[in-house]
């Protein structure tokens, strides 16, 4: 069955420094083959070892299941403010990870007071303020509503905020840009609920207020509330997770990560935004100025390489693919292009299908490595025709001590000995 | 804001004994507002109760996230074979669940003498037989090759096997028809490598083993393996548990359950299926005339109600939302219609977007519950335009006495309660 299909080994470069076509691998239907471009694997002496493991009974069922102890490595970094254990964030090990979706065990998290352990049963959610009706539901309640299900990324605003800075942080994409993860998410839309509550065509924004000790709270634009909100009770088919929010959480998605408010105890629908210590002091985004933009929700365009990236270093020359993830707070991704010359080159990579508006898109491009130095970069185009920029024009008009939404072009320089690591490209 | 949209209220029924039409709820880009469908949420006296949660500081961070301890009733149930503690299955809580996507602590499982801990660095995968050169790959090396990424359902043969018996069994859906699941899985096409083994045409099957106790082995056919299967390392983003085949297990979308071989160890080209133990002792349909059929290989068009059904009972007359799962192995859903009349009137569901070919559908449909006695149902129908068959005609064909690819329509019966049983409908 060999040989009916087009040898990769034909492929040719479409980009600088041994960029292949996507269509080497990802062809819708026709698929290459692999053949001298990886290592040849070793070849069968007189068939395999018997391992330990096939010579007697494995372990029993267990209730709920748990990842191999081989890869107890896997899993999220976090940091706590001073004097505090809760206040802070943990971060998704994107460079171990694959696919778009993030187990409910790794998905990133920032809480402003620890993770609070909510009985549902005592849990209310109010819908209040410019309301015709004020309501009170309770779990029971809402699980009487017809429900919806979306796959959409969340992503702190804070995510790659160092790369702000004027020297690039010697860290991985974990460290980097992990604040970003992607759940298949199910609840009830909010519009229904507030239907039913009545709005007064006054009310322009909401304020949600999470049930956490910190009364975490936002002030949402009414406009989005009634378009694709969600009250989400579901997290990769079960209960949201506490460190998500458990057992309630408001999704907007593409929206700023910390207005996707956990614990969702209060929606109070409002003339004007509420002025909440979490978008005055927090969240705003300083410019070279000294004036701050303040209230900049969609998450912008962004891409980043999470194989090879610092930590999964290179094993020699030969091929490899370049992977990593890309979103739109905006939409859909439309177009992702690597480099592998610094920038001088682009080619498209392929995209994993089903593109999803708001969600995070799997992107792979082969790459045969000649040994040398090189710089990796990738670039993502939403269907809104935005381009992901440089970081040099982000960092032009934004200057290097804001915090916040930071989408700018990330770099891995590749050394001699394949290792990678952060630089400014 | 309200007002703007139509009311549900003024829905009409679509199908006998209350059956709402699916655009009350999901029709694309317009919403219907609940209002007089459910019960009405308590009003709210002065806000709400301060809870213990938000007086002080909550849980800390931890690297891998758990579920919440109110939820520990969600959990897989199992049972083993006398005399062992790792052959038999255990069952996802399919009731408790909602979306499309089974998180990994829940996946189904089948195992034939328990899990095997298998360290992935002595792990080989053989590619042998019938091919010009065998090839041993470690999990190193196979990192190196191009990966994809697809959401796919798993389903055991014997799934809802009991529903072949004279008499319904008193059982709900984590026991009936729990051996059903969906991942997102990324890995390797299996084409790429047998390309690169060079598989003589001679070889129409493919010994596929694995490294577990009970080295469980399958013949799959050749077309297959060099059609859509894949080498599957990661499951919804991290690596594959070791309860479905860490670190490396067979993906066959669409096939049964058992034939997507885990702790994938071996794969050897052959001219005939190789009659292992676990194709000719078991994965069999007895028919009435004491023959079996044998290599039934796609699961075909199914569905379930999830909810509500026995275990989620409904509280009260009035507006609910019927939820379920529908999947084919031979392709996408295209259609779900449900009945709430023991099957005398049916009414399309909405299918949640997006659709997607071998891979759990969610389907939704609400519902204005009198308090009678009714016997609900669904029926589910694929793009090869394949109806998922009744009981009926299902035992007429294959007698009671088969135990595996039982696909017909499932019925829960409602009492005057509000509670639920499965039922012959």
């Amino acid at each position: 069955m060999s040989g009916k299909r087009p040898r990769v080994s034909e492929a040719e470069a479409t980009a600088g420094n041994g960029i292949l076509d996507r269509r080497c691998f990802l062809a819708a239907g026709s698929l290459g083959s692999a053949a001298a471009l990886v290592p040849l694997p070793v070849a069968a002496a007189d068939g395999l070892a018997v391992e330990p493991w096939m010579t007697e009974p494995g372990s029993p069922f267990v209730g709920y299941g748990q990842p191999s102890k081989f890869e107890a490595k896997v899993v999220r970094t976090f940091a706590s403010a001073p004097g505090t254990t809760g206040t802070g964030s943990s971060r998704s090990p994107l460079h171990q990870l694959d696919g778009a979706i993030t187990p409910n065990g790794l998905h990133f998290e920032r809480h402003h007071d620890g993770i609070p352990d909510i009985d549902p049963d005592a849990h209310r959610l109010l819908i209040h303020g410019l309301v015709n009706r004020p309501l009170v539901f309770t779990l029971e309640t809402l699980a009487r509503y017809p429900m919806e299900t979306r796959i959409a990324f969340i992503e702190c605003a804070g995510n790659s905020g160092s790369l702000y800075q004027k020297e690039p942080a010697s860290l991985g994409a974990q460290a980097l840009h992990g604040l970003v993860s992607c759940a298949e998410w199910t609840g009830v839309r909010l519009a229904i609920l507030l239907d039913e509550a009545g709005v007064d065509p006054r009310a322009q924004w909401l304020l949600a207020e999470g049930a956490d000790a910190a009364s975490m709270s936002r002030s949402i634009p009414m406009a989005k509330a009634m378009d694709d909100a969600m009250l989400a009770l579901y997290q990769n088919g079960e209960r949201v997770r506490p460190s998500n929010g458990y057992p309630l959480r408001l999704l907007l998605p593409g929206y700023e990560g910390n207005m996707n408010v956990k614990w969702l105890r209060r929606l109070k629908a409002t003339e004007q935004p509420t002025m909440t210590k979490d978008e005055t002091s927090k969240y705003t985004i300083l410019l070279p100025s000294g004036k701050s933009l303040q209230f900049v929700f969609p998450m912008q365009a962004k891409s980043v390489i999470t194989r090879p990236s610092p930590g999964t270093s290179l094993k020699g020359r030969g091929l490899y693919e370049i992977s990593g993830l890309a979103w739109s707070g905006n939409g859909k991704i439309t177009r992702v292009e690597v480099s592998a010359d610094a920038g001088k080159s682009w080619a498209p990579a392929a995209l994993q299908e089903p593109v999803l508006a708001k969600a995070l898109t799997r992107f792979r491009i082969p790459w045969r490595w000649d040994g040398g130095l090189t710089v990796l970069q990738s670039r993502a185009t939403d269907n809104t025709g935005y381009v992901q920029p440089t970081r040099e024009a982000l960092v032009a008009e934004r200057g290097t001590k804001a915090l916040y939404h930071f989408n700018g072009i990330a770099s891995w320089a590749v050394d001699e000995h394949g290792e990678l690591r952060h630089v400014y490209g």
